[in-house]
């Protein structure tokens, strides 16, 4: 199973008083890779949210290696690892993107970068009234079928 | 017409990588003035958001005077200038809170402490589906006319 | 080894479009209380960052069980699981304090409210500059022994 | 005197319980921008901020017309209006960005989409570590009169 790419710049609003990303932000970085990676099965909508149903962070854990810094460009990575009906298992990590004149060794996450943070983020879908699980749109799940 | 003050204690989470509270967060702490501030007049809700109406920032300025560090207490304060129907306009400014063994000198602002962030904003009560202006609810406009 | 408390409100600005808390910002929420917690065997300065060391979050585990909505009064607690001379581990969970007219039941948990997000932080002191481990500091040390 | 302009999109992390994007955003997004408008000038270091000096807001207002939504894409303007030795005054609007399948009509505000939010920051670079007025770099000193 392939995995989803998405380049994120570290802007002042992401650091904090230690001169480093916010460790909080990492998640948001997360999660804008969550968004875009599922726009890619989208035809039209929104599967994050949409009127029914919205997609909410079930439990996550994550371990923070190395520290990004201001003006950083970081790579946040999707990587399906199980899904249900109604909830989604992903890995995700933060990479620094090496300098584009850094040699390339060929293996994998050098080809990225830097591990800076590494994640596991289970969501779930639910009811947006109610706030209870619900079935994910099917289009979703046939995405994630063809995977 | 008497001014409301609201302590606000500043954490890690506010501050930037110039090692200061990272500017946009002042507009934070004065909107959490204004909800307390309108929790006065409340008798069980909350008048900034309820199911049909909820206040918006309509216009803001500010000026920033000097910084906020990590862990200062600073105060947030809430003036009423003007109201109508279905708008407000009030002075918000930040201080430092002097520390309790700074010999108090007996003016207004310094019986605060230092000013660090002037602001004026302005919000406007809209209906919560379509955006669009609404009257705000009889017994905030009351507590108002009361101030 | 008793358990520290601290409150939290939520604000417009924790909120997302779900209606909800963002879920990132439970994290924030724990990191205040663990300010708070340090604060207490402080003798005028902060143990979070100081001019040579700072502690930063080295691994999280988090489970969002209930959404917290806006305007609820949350309680955020801290209890040390295990410290060595670098690093401390927390459980931290976020409670939505119960109406002072409920009528207590008496557990401990239910003494505090409903549970909303349950969490395990390990955070590690590094060096400001270098972002290296480091010792922490003598007196939280010896104030974690006294715990 | 050309305006530059840099695409943002709208995830969940800028949202609140309104539904809409928490008005505070639209100031982060603006510094976004105002970061790789500078970025142009730059010879490999970042004028935002580098170790002996950064840039500040001095001031700010801004004027919210309408509401951006979840996943919109949003265009944030940056535009010199006058600048000295140490400070830059801009106007910084957003758009939201017209769909591609939308007629243009030509005009250059419709080109980029409708008017969301109106601003006017005024920078001031300050030395890093006293925080006080400083010139603001050369290089950038001479780009700003290139435009």
């Amino acid at each position: 199973m392939s995995r989803f790419e998405w380049p994120v710049r570290v802007y002042i609003e992401d650091t904090d008083a230690g001169g480093i990303v916010y460790y909080v932000n990492y998640l948001k970085y997360m999660e804008r890779a969550r968004t875009e990676f599922f726009r890619k099965f989208d035809s039209g909508g929104n599967y994050i949210a949409d009127d029914k149903s919205m997609f909410v962070v079930h439990s996550l854990n994550s371990q923070y290696l190395k520290p990004a810094k201001l003006d950083d460009t970081l790579i946040a990575t999707v990587k399906v690892i199980k899904y249900g009906k109604a909830n989604i298992s992903m890995e995700q990590n933060i990479y620094r993107q090496r300098d584009v004149d850094e040699q390339s060794t060929g293996s994998e996450i050098e080809a990225v970068g830097e591990l800076l943070c590494r994640g596991e983020v289970k969501i779930a879908c639910v009811d947006r009234r109610m706030i209870k699980p619900r079935r994910m749109p099917l289009e979703l799940l046939a995405g994630l079928k063809d995977l």
